[in-house]
């Protein structure tokens, strides 16, 4: 395999920042060395690639996406083959997608089926978690089986009865299997059972519109499932991630559990910090573009999400990219907001918004990385091979231009979806080159990857335990 | 000057830990490179050290010793040749020791004191804070020259009436100043006009063993101060780093701004993690070995301590290093507990201790390194020079055993201090070897360091704030 | 109507502590009067009762009762009859039980059943709350009715799953209505469908002994039911009364409700207070008399509920009297823990445990008043009728002896259970006369009342919210 | 002496609402019977009001005045005659003022000279708290002394350096002697030293105008300050009442103090509740008029305290009643709000203000009686003499017409101060007829008292602790 030198970069980890050259080497990062000193001046290498003025980071992980999600009767419209080229494009190297466990039906089958979409299809790096969707004895016993199968997290829904729901009875043998067996419980953190009595009420009351959406799901039912959550798995004694936090109510329970040093995470998502109840409530059902679960939030909520994430109260900022068209997709729910189906697009722009954030002075540019990065490699067990750029660690390496301008748009994403969730907005910052395990996939802004390239991690365990 | 290779041991930072060779050459690490990548083996040096089955780790950074410190009539019993040679043993490359301001003199001619002290006697590189006792309109003027000078970080105390004490009038009017020149304000936190009070009712009363000096200190008036301090600190906006947290009250005051997105830190020290008020109260004037401010506290605070450490609310591990010979120093406070001067010795056992809570599980390796020279490191402005192992940073490396088994005494001890305060201990890993800027200081525990090699470190501002 | 008066007692109210003569008028306080002045020397009546050197208080208000309950297959062992006969003999005078409705009928009919059972049998006077079983459409509508009715209070189980419970969907729904039609939602807090398997494993491990009874329902799950129930009371906008709490960390849930000025309220229990974990340990099936739910605990616990009480986190003190006899009834669960009928006897007990806490300087004279006799009249709607002595209020009083001395136990009391839950507890103080609506009941400690004196009461809204 | 029948009121006191009669005798309540009973029919007097219509309650309880202050080089305007005087048109019957020790001198001889001042001038019934300036051992022992002469209250200031300022130490030993002899510690809770400086700053920055009084009496001094007395008296072991607060971060503070049992207690006044710093900022040095300290808080601290009234975290509302006239007194400042006398006039219009507040919903009428009349009453050992209407209080009565509309101003005020801090505005409610000890002191808005009548009223021990 060829040697890739990166020459003249400043390379960004969450710990450091360093004036180095990078020595790519048989898909690894073979070795760092500071910029001119002698050694790196006697590197050779097949390509040498110019990064003076650039930043040198490590290939984006998102560990929170659902390329082809079966949904109120569709599909999120980007495959695990165009969804993990956007995420290319985006400076994304890895994904993590939920594989779902159908009622009635084994985990293996589930993963299998996953397994099957993704499988010789990726542009880049993947892994599952997986959706319990139906706890029982025998899906119990088949955690540790999946878990030596390298898929590690198991992911349990407070909402959505009838689909993905699960009670609290069957919320804690889960969590206790998973205390048993080292693995990590993910959870959707919303009264479902309550919020769908307001779902009923607000149709009733002729409330249809895509914001009722947002007010049907009140930030309290979110506090309270995150609450409660918690102390399940308290009792259970097992690690706890809650996805896509939006509510700041919802922020303070779980700040309140690290205080007391729970072994209890966070991740918000791109949309709850740049978008609000504003969108949601766009006229002309253009507010469906806008519908996610949990839901935007009042612009005041977002305050809080950029401190929690300075304070580490929320540690993973993940995309939950799950697009609909609006076209066809998000119109199924035009006259009853239950309807529409539930995600946003976003794997191809996380990375940018969190540079524009650094840029605004929400964070900083190693915490814009440990964010994006170093944190879901970590608490899902792909540390080190991803998230970071150490001598061994896989060469998911982007070369970013901090200086470049952009203005996202669906007229030039990537991602299969008929609108961006972002439409207009300008960022400072831009993805220039991506390797993936050492192999060019993004070369100067011209895709150079292919389906197939992309291989499956399997995971070790959440690494943020003692 | 000469290149040392380090090859074969696992390098361990705040953030990552990779299987490397480290390559350092000119004082500084050129590179590091995966073990037996084809780029490491082609290194050559004019030094290889064999680190198989060994850490390497960036030298510690103890960011608050006090060598020769005049206090209660003596000096501390380490000079800055003495007490650099002794940290060396102990892994540590860096010290900030504290200047002193005497009341109604200048700043500078305290900071040149120092100097005068320090330059050409350390064994390794030092900096300096500066001690305000006498906040005057013209001191105030000098901290920005100060600053200019490398010395960004102001103690001031709230404790020691008539001494080192500032009232809340100075304590906001420094705070102010370094509000303005960007420097950072350290506060010993403890209410010392009514600890006074209680010191006189106490010796009145006749309690005048070692013992009572930690019952009129009380938690309530460490975490009062401290809460004060933290308000004021907002009033000003500036930031603040409270020194030896002892108390699990004042550990919850700093947890609570932190929890607000403050500009707040917390620093703890290894007697208060491993000592407790049963030492304090050993019989026959023993206790004496124990008396420093804030003080030992029951042993039911290590665990908050422990806590905290995990939860980042204590963000930093220093020694407060302040060493006192029991023979005719310790003594002086016989009859009269208050008499005894304040402080314990320990600049040389940081390391070994903190790597003691790895094996017990209290912390993770890299939270060690993260606590005993990253954060050190960035809190205090010396990022990236010390504090990590990156390219381009200062060459000061430990080889440490992770395996090797020593007990702590005074028999074997290199500091200038007739005791042990953990006399006796067991403690599994040992240093080895230890660079300092790319020379060898100790070689697989031979010293071949000398006075002088050590260099004054001037500072840049804290790296915590956005 | 015939006129008593009631000289020379220490009156003793909620707030305030008067010498004062009381003349009873057609079973009303017709006028207080200070001792000796010259209005109350010139009073007469009918019957003269002597109360010097004792306290003159009101009747006490038990707002937790459960006569006859069906409950796993038995009954309770107090009937209407024997149980206001024993709370006479204690100094209640007024009760306030739970109507059932069953699962597929309508409150109506319940609340007929339980006046089938009480009317005409009371010694004293009585209410009713309804437990909502099934909340559906008509029973929603049905509450309404209910508050006009005078039942203005309505209970709902986040435990027992396939016997009480609700789910938090028929919870929300339960609140709104009471939100809109002025009732108070009582809540038994304890998330029980994970409780459930807690139980199912216990029992599966072969803990079947009583003490795993505490040990499955676990405080954490109590305190998680808690929150819960405030955070849909928070949606529904209803006010709130959380029952039998037990644990602190329940406690803290209501303290936080209560300092954002929420119509949250807590209750405790005398067993909460006077027994543990300990009495649920004892040997030979003997534990089986003190299961009752939520669960005793750790006697560490009553250091909280006792503050709780000063500070007003808890407002009331009830019995959650549910007496089964330890022969026959208790003994269905030997072998299962869970089979054992769930209760405790105690309502001829409280006023005297309370005053037991007074002389023990826990709470003082009035707390004690306000606690069993004020605060459940106010919340329950009773007020000025029931809970104080003024002029207008039902003569409802009691003479209470505080210097005699007596034994609890089951060889003296009055309530038809075969032990004592209190067996061998020495107690400062008794009850020596008891007047209901102005007519003897207990006749210096001779029982001279009657099965139907006793009036239904029909009650308005709680009085505490603004 | 003569009988006085108060017909057809209803008759509220903190726990309270009857519709009944009260019979006066002697300068005392004798009686109170239900209206039209036959006791209360067969009752005759010499004099009888008909109450019809109208409230009967106690007289207002101001437990916060300071008469004829030396403060800034002048007087507060009212002196004790003219003061009690207004107190009595506004249906106060007690004040507690402060006696003040001077600086060198002895307790006894500052409260001498209050005597003086107070005896033989007063229209209605006073008491003395002292405020100690000069914390020495001879003041200390005074402290026991002035206890059994009836001043069971010692204030401490935290503000005013210089004047009547006490150090952390003065504090900690005061609140010593308090614990030992059973007196309640009151305490100004601002950080004046840091005051000071920003004083200073301010007005070196040309910032004299009175909103910059506001400005640099910052909320997080007020709160500091509340913190630190709070631990200070846990230290000490004493009862704590914080006089004024002014600010949510305080009442935050004190929430916390009594969530944990502990024995703080807060005072607010009606200044803080209607007025805001938009007063401080009228035009035209016209804000001097609203300068007193703590200051005026922008508006939305108001909900907090309202907030605080009803969780009982603020337990009592006093006037801190020092009036100064605008003319040749406030206008001292012009030119330096640090010179304008710190005060508002207020004792004749706080029992209306909270009428009002009864009115617009914020309290309900039992909360406004216990917070003007009982708990300071209690709080102050004058209960059960002061504060209710119970047999053998003190005949203190009000009669308040509820409907009465009324316009606050300084043209119908009996306050001897030139302007209303509440001029023009509107109030529903008035008093209409007030005795104190069975004296008419205002028939029907006529004053009928006169100089002298009021008595000097030793107090027993704060009446909150158990």
């Amino acid at each position: 395999m060829s040697r890739t030198l990166i020459r003249g970069g400043l390379v960004i980890t969450a710990a450091e920042e360093a004036h180095a050259d990078v020595l790519v080497d048989s898909g690894r990062v073979a070795a760092l060395a500071a910029h001119e000193s002698s050694v790196a001046q006697a590197w050779t290498a097949d390509r040498v690639i110019d990064a003076t003025g650039k930043y040198v980071i490590p290939g984006g992980v998102d560990a929170h996406t659902h390329m082809e999600l079966p949904f109120g009767g569709t599909f999120a419209s980007d495959t695990f083959e165009t969804g993990t080229r956007a995420a290319a494009w985006g400076g994304t190297t890895t994904i993590v997608d939920f594989a779902v466990q159908s009622v009635g039906r084994s985990l293996r089958e589930g993963l299998d089926a996953w397994h099957g979409k993704a499988d010789g299809r990726c542009a880049i790096d993947y892994g599952f978690h997986m959706i319990l969707s139906d706890v029982t004895e025998e899906s119990l016993k088949e955690m540790d089986a999946l878990v030596e199968h390298g898929v590690t997290s198991f992911k349990l829904f407070m909402a959505y009865p009838g689909v993905f729901y699960s009670d609290d009875g069957k919320i804690l043998r889960a969590m206790q299997r998973a205390a048993a067996d080292g693995s990590l419980i993910m959870m959707h953190a919303e009264n479902g059972i309550a919020i769908d009595v307001l779902v009923e009420q607000a149709l009733a009351a002729g409330h249809t519109d895509p914001r009722y959406h947002g007010e049907v799901r009140k930030e309290l039912l979110e506090a309270e499932a995150t609450h409660r959550a918690i102390q399940l798995s308290r009792v259970a004694g097992c690690p706890l991630y809650i996805v896509h936090v939006s509510a700041e109510e919802a922020v303070a329970e779980i700040a309140t559990a690290r205080d007391m040093g729970l072994n209890v995470f966070g991740e918000t998502c791109p949309q709850y910090l740049f978008l609000s109840t504003d969108d949601l409530a766009r006229p002309g059902f253009e507010g469906a573009k806008y519908v996610c679960s949990t839901p935007l939030r009042p612009a005041h909520h977002q305050a809080a999400l950029w401190r929690a994430l300075r304070t580490d109260d929320l540690s993973v900022v993940s995309t939950d990219h799950c697009p609909f068209c609006f076209s066809e997709q998000k119109e199924l729910g035009r006259g009853d907001f239950s309807k529409i189906p539930n995600g946003l697009p976003g794997v191809e722009n996380r990375m940018d918004l969190l540079h524009q954030a650094v840029v605004d002075g929400h964070i900083n540019r190693r915490r814009w990385i440990e964010l994006a990065c170093a944190t879901p490699a970590r608490m899902f067990g792909l540390y080190p091979r991803k998230g970071t750029l150490a001598p061994g660690s896989d060469a998911d390496v982007v070369v970013y231009d901090p200086h470049a301008e952009q203005v996202l748009s669906a007229a030039t994403h990537h991602m299969n979806v008929d609108y961006s969730a972002y439409e207009g907005r300008r960022i400072t910052g831009q993805v220039e080159t991506v390797l993936s395990r050492g192999e060019l996939v993004i070369d100067q802004r011209t895709y150079t990857g292919h389906a197939g390239h992309g291989q499956y991690l399997p995971r070790t365990a959440c690494q943020y335990l003692i």
